[in-house]
């Protein structure tokens, strides 16, 4: 490969968090997704309705998939599940080829997502086509932009990846993977990406490894690129190995290729994967992540005991730490809260005047397991801390003698700008509460959290190097690796808001 | 009231199974289905859609309400779930009133429901406009509708319900309560009614009481009728008490007023509600479902031990059973399987070329719990068996050494005529196979199922009694408490498509 | 056929308006419509299609078609045009069999459709299936509901066919046909109707003969039937005759047999269809419609003569007696309104603000042809007289120096009942002005309407006849030919409401 | 302002067609379109949405429109009719602002139009946000953007208007009216502008001025931009005058002003604007469409006369000319063919079966006024010919002795590439034959064309000059005034087929 002066953007051990942090009104785009790759299968496009569909958890807004068929890219896009917009023969038959890129697509609370801005993007460049599916957060995609339309360059949507295609567009390098890397030295951020091209699939995952990414394979030679392991179980394929931090893997008719041209550096893996994001039978960075769950509710038990008659999940996440947590403490596991599997991300609660009673659309309490019992409840985190104040309520008016809350990660302080949808500082509990006033606030007999340590300890580290974790875990720490270009630039949420469209 | 020749038709203590059953494909409506009334309540309709929301697990496939707003009726009709299409402000705005009923439906595989079969029915009888929801199974509906018709009657759907309307439309009685008990002294089956009329909310349950309806209150004074205990949940109304087999109560100005036109009979609620169909977090017939399937589970532990290393729900309607059988057991409760939450009815495998995959939609094997381990699968019922033994491969596939299988109920032989939507006998694995072949079959090391009397001890009786079952568990044993009129009338499925429209 | 007392109601020479006359806001269907019906042809349903695409001037609103296909009845029933909803290969692949009938339906401005109130209505009688379409109005049927209500019947929609639907139903003769006969002998109004049934498509035109209906044949040897003919040119057919008033034609595989169960009258035909609501490519009672219209334009010139520039049709159904008039009087006839073809009858003013404009949707002034001249505007009729103001005006504001407004029928100061929607009286220009506040009103230099003598001539008719006039032209004259009998019961429009649902 | 070299390219007297002309399948938008903008009106969004119904005829397939509110754009594109999507007052509502721009799009028969396609298009510069709407076609398009991808350009569409954008995006200057004059130069074709950013609306008519370009102003001191003066009627704004071909006028709070960047050239306006384009109610270049085609009728009868009984016109584009036929030869004008007005675009004759029938969606002939007479049938054009020949026979088989076709313009015998959709070369009837070969294939008695000098006169040109043609009438002449670069260039069709999305 040529040479090309090797210095990933921003990587710091640790950042001062600026004062001006992006709020939930800026209209920018801070979505968590999931992304899938296929290679050399005739199948490409179904199996990657199949992965995407397994990779819903990590977005459920919007979907889309663009497939190669040897002459042309077929591409499908569409707002909602992958269920609903792409299981159709229809669409299946539409993208023809043997190798297909998709993306599932997060997008916060009221915003509505433009058709527009749904992955994967596309652009037609001077050496060929080229499709591009992201997951992650830009941190300096703002001041890039900027500089790309001062010289000229004409964006179509308000989204951090398209500054990724831009610097592939205008790169002076001759080959794609070249133009690739030439614009990975120019961006900061967390990212894992899926591309495709006339004549291979590549996949990059950032210096840092923050976010995911696995290689596996099937049966018949086809190689696949995903998030998470679920997405080769679906379609019954192999796992081969973890993409590794600033590796870009590419796949074409030669076979794998794997390209490092960044210098390395230790990984720092997002540790909320394992606490929340990623999907409970999935394996990342070496783990089952449900054996991790399950073992922070062990450390928890130990870390925080009490006596109780039940412990009882919120569900659906807390579960796994909650049968953990009854293991260890030897207290039997209820289903004490019922999760109503029929409310979509849109019911609305009805009038202004019935919302005042305490409408439990998506849970209800099962009285039986609670009436009478001292009970634990255990969740994965607390960000808000509204919900939890209205399952507690709902618990104790169901007959709960003592409420006592255990949460299996250590309080979240800080928002994420690395690719998960975090409200602002000032809206996370933890941020501007002692634990006591939390407890208060809350309503619970105690309230407790799993240690720092005892979260790496149930990922299998000896502990939290404080010197250079081994995770990135600034949520709960403040410790930000990488630059926050864009939040110290003091850019303004109108600076943003380019065209009030709707498709 | 007025005197009315009372009794009740068709119930027997036992019949015989006629040859020809039911098959899928008869366009005959088979739903289960869940119902709700509120009388007195200023958001009458708003408190509907939430009492529809939580029963929208006995009827996902179409919903409706009929409003009465002191001078018009006032309906809205629609396919999909409650919270796509009720939850408004224009919806809730335009069904004006204080008083309410709702209907959800649940319709079989394949078929697509027509709008005009959605319920609740109306119509405009000399009496006044009279709105119906019905959740049960009419067995002689056919024929009284071919008596109807022969007198010139024109009936506007396929439902059976719309015979007990046009019963009430012809009597030669006077007031409105008359003529309801004239119509169901002539009809036979499983029915819980709710019917809306100017002036009052009147509930219904069949003599043997075989579908549940529960009587609720809310703080301002206004009453409920619901099929669950979990819509009263929602609203935060109480329970007051059940409606009782063969009563009728009737919900006006004057307060809520009993009636029993039929003589009393032993009660034979449908076990089937314990152990799959009823939420876990309801009380029905006065016990707690989630605590009773816990029972079922801690039965067939002492019943039907078994060495293993894990103890694993199919999910959903497994866990609970699972959770008693390890709790009995004292072997470890693990979430095995991984249901995927987003996958709708209308999922279906992209292509015919990869169908042959063992295609994951709705699970995955959770291999951290599983790869190695002696496992035991525990699961509400066994109907087809198709799915049993797709999920035993996924799981062998997953590492399991050995599988053993645990029935939360006995061994379904029957098809259900009273209102619960089961294939036709020929389709049900157990009629046609010993439990040998069964195992084999599925695919497990070993498969047992809870014994009758055990199922009837963890609903909190002695024992089943042989003469008098308290229960109706035809499904199981075959014997048919309310006559089959129509199934013994050889009626062709010809004879029921009038109409091949489609809304 | 079987003996029937042969006494059609309700015909009378001349009844007196009552006081109380419908509104439009009264909720009740008072719809033109189009009907069609083809029995014995391959391609039922398809020819039905095409059919009912040129009678949709008939009718915009909703359509629908029933067809039979030797086992089932088939029907699709849609809002919207029928080019929109039912050319299409899957409708047409859907509605199978040889015979069919159809629906076009108009309806007011402002009063949404139901879908339920969509045409062909079908009931499943004792004696077999049976659909009924319906051109006209009946005058009694609000009187024959109650007292079927009465007895029990349970209707589905608001219209005033169902009754017809439900006198046949519970007729006591078994032949339907002679339920037909027994059915329109307690009807009153104007009707003309096609019925199918598994073995006949039936044809009734009522003893008046007011609605028109004619029959045609395919070159293969089907048969038609058509409210005009140019249902018959479109797909190629050729016209037999017109069907009498009073006729019941049969088709069966026994060919068509005609039957006459009323006692003769003097027919009374819609002199209005000649005017306004027919196609001008039709042929109805033996006469073009263009050549009528031409020749009220020649009436109106030597009636009332102008010295002008140019003619100028107000477009489009003022175009043929515009062509007339010019003629007649040797003055250049000129396009001198444009019509925009592009507007639907949905388009909405856009804004509050600019609603006083004078907005030109539908029309603009061709400048080119009046600036500067003395023109003749010609109209086939005033119904309010607001339309004709806004397009003086605009003609004024583009230049003419005079303008002389000259109308192809007498004035219209009578509603119509008999299946032409018209405003009530009060709402008619001409009920309530004489010809010279009319003119101020409309704001021309002369205004001038055909005589009643000349109309008549143009038909064909010597004069008209005072004693027994040879139309129904009750809207100029108010002579209605046959009884009012719901508009003298007093009905309140809230008698009519049953039930606020939208389908 | 400031020093630009002015020299506008590709324009010749007469340049060769190419051998490759554009074939319909090549996926190229090839569309006639209509354009608007309003600057300095409090409702511009509603009075454009006026404007773009009365241009509807340019364009139905799509439409757009782009706000200025003095902080944001905001922006709506739909398929469909202006009536159908943009006449809502939640869409006029969204889009504020007293400034805005707005475009209807007309697509090729059977190509799907992509909502990417969808004018205006939008950028948002390094000077700040820009609205382009064009009508017309650049001949030099795909050169320019090979040119421009190769330096890193990303575009979003396949539209040639792009090419602006981009060319205005990466121009060196500063202004935005120098920026804009900078892309002028820099593309060859037909183009009328409308141009839309935060301080102005822009209008710009290429040097030959082709495509039509008005000039309005509304009572409150407001200005309009449209390509034809109906949409300056429609909402009762006043005609200033015609921008002049190369001239660029600003529209800002400075008021009105004009620019000449290219040397004066001879303008060639498009003759078939008058023929068959234009509104007859438009007045282009100074004369009144209806009266040229009257007078073109005339001509026509005066060079080709013939001895008949009616004049019949093809509707609805033939009526004019038809009334200049009828009384220059004084016979009489007669509605012969009645046009269906309720047929879309999309109405598909319904089955294989019944396409052989002479099935008439569009017309049917009115038998009354063509039996046993001899006719003369008048045409606007012939382009392929298929259409006349099923309209002749129609005619025929309504009785017809004789028929006569006149032309109202010379044979059409070369494709446009400067804006209106046409067939390629080989598809152009009079292009493969002669007069006799044609008449044979049309099937008519006669046939006969205007010259192209009769046509020069009816617009009022003494004669056609032959050295320097005052029109661009390459379609009767083959003298394309503008260089084809594009099309010399031999590209291929899958060149310009860049992705198979759809939206």
């Amino acid at each position: 490969m040529s040479k090309i002066p090797a210095t990933p953007q921003g990587i710091t051990n640790s950042v001062k968090i600026p004062d001006f942090v992006r709020s939930e009104e800026d209209g920018r785009p801070r979505e968590e997704c999931g992304i899938f790759g296929i290679f050399g299968n005739s199948e490409a496009t179904a199996h990657t309705v199949l992965g995407l569909h397994a990779l819903q958890h990590r977005g459920q807004e919007a979907a889309g998939i663009v497939s190669f068929d040897g002459a042309r890219f077929n591409s499908h896009r569409s707002l909602g599940h992958v269920g609903d917009h792409f299981n159709t023969e229809r669409v299946v038959e539409r993208l023809k080829g043997t190798a297909a890129i998709g993306h599932v697509r997060y997008s916060t609370a009221g915003e509505k997502t433009l058709l527009r801005n749904v992955q994967p993007l596309f652009a037609d460049l001077n050496v060929g086509g080229v499709a591009v599916a992201h997951n992650g957060n830009l941190t300096n995609a703002l001041q890039v932009r900027k500089r790309l339309v001062k010289s000229g360059a004409i964006f179509q949507s308000t989204m951090d990846t398209e500054v990724i295609v831009h610097l592939i567009a205008t790169s002076p390098r001759a080959a794609l993977r070249d133009r690739v890397i030439d614009a990975l030295l120019q961006i900061e951020g967390a990212y894992s990406l899926v591309l495709l091209t006339k004549k291979a699939l590549i996949g990059v995952r950032d210096p840092l490894g923050v976010r995911p990414l696995v290689l596996g394979k099937t049966d018949d030679g086809g190689h696949i690129l995903a998030s998470e392991t679920c997405a080769l179980d679906i379609i019954g394929a192999d796992f081969v190995r973890d993409v590794e931090p600033g590796e870009i893997i590419r796949i074409s008719e030669k076979g794998v290729e794997s390209f490092k041209p960044f210098p390395a550096v230790k990984s720092r893996f997002c540790i909320f994967e394992y606490v929340y994001f990623a999907r409970p039978d999935s394996f990342v960075e070496g783990s089952s992540v449900y054996d991790v769950r399950k073992r922070i509710g062990a450390e928890l038990a130990r870390e925080q005991p009490v006596e109780a008659d039940a412990i009882i999940p919120v569900p659906d996440s807390g579960t796994p730490a909650a049968i953990g947590f009854a293991e260890e403490s030897n207290i039997p596991f209820e289903l004490g809260i019922i999760r109503n599997h029929y409310v979509g991300r849109t019911f609305i609660e009805p009038t202004e005047n019935i919302r005042h009673l305490g409408v439990k659309l998506k849970h209800n309490a099962n009285r039986a397991s609670i009436r009478g019992k001292r009970v634990v409840l255990v969740d994965d985190s607390i960000v808000r801390g509204t919900t939890s104040v209205k399952i507690v309520q709902m618990v104790r008016e169901a007959g709960a003698t003592e409420i006592h809350m255990r949460i299996a990660s250590p309080p979240t302080t800080h928002p994420c700008f690395y690719g998960i949808d975090t409200p602002r500082r000032d809206k996370l509990l933890a941020a501007n509460h002692d634990l006591e006033s939390m407890r208060q606030f809350i309503g619970v007999d105690s309230l407790a959290y799993v240690s720092a340590n005892g979260l790496y300890r149930a990922t299998g580290e000896a502990n939290r190097n404080a010197q250079r974790p081994q995770y990135c875990d600034a949520c709960f720490t403040g410790e930000y690796p990488i630059s926050l270009t864009d939040e110290n630039d003091n850019n303004t949420p109108a600076q943003l808001s380019l065209l009030a469209e709707r498709a």
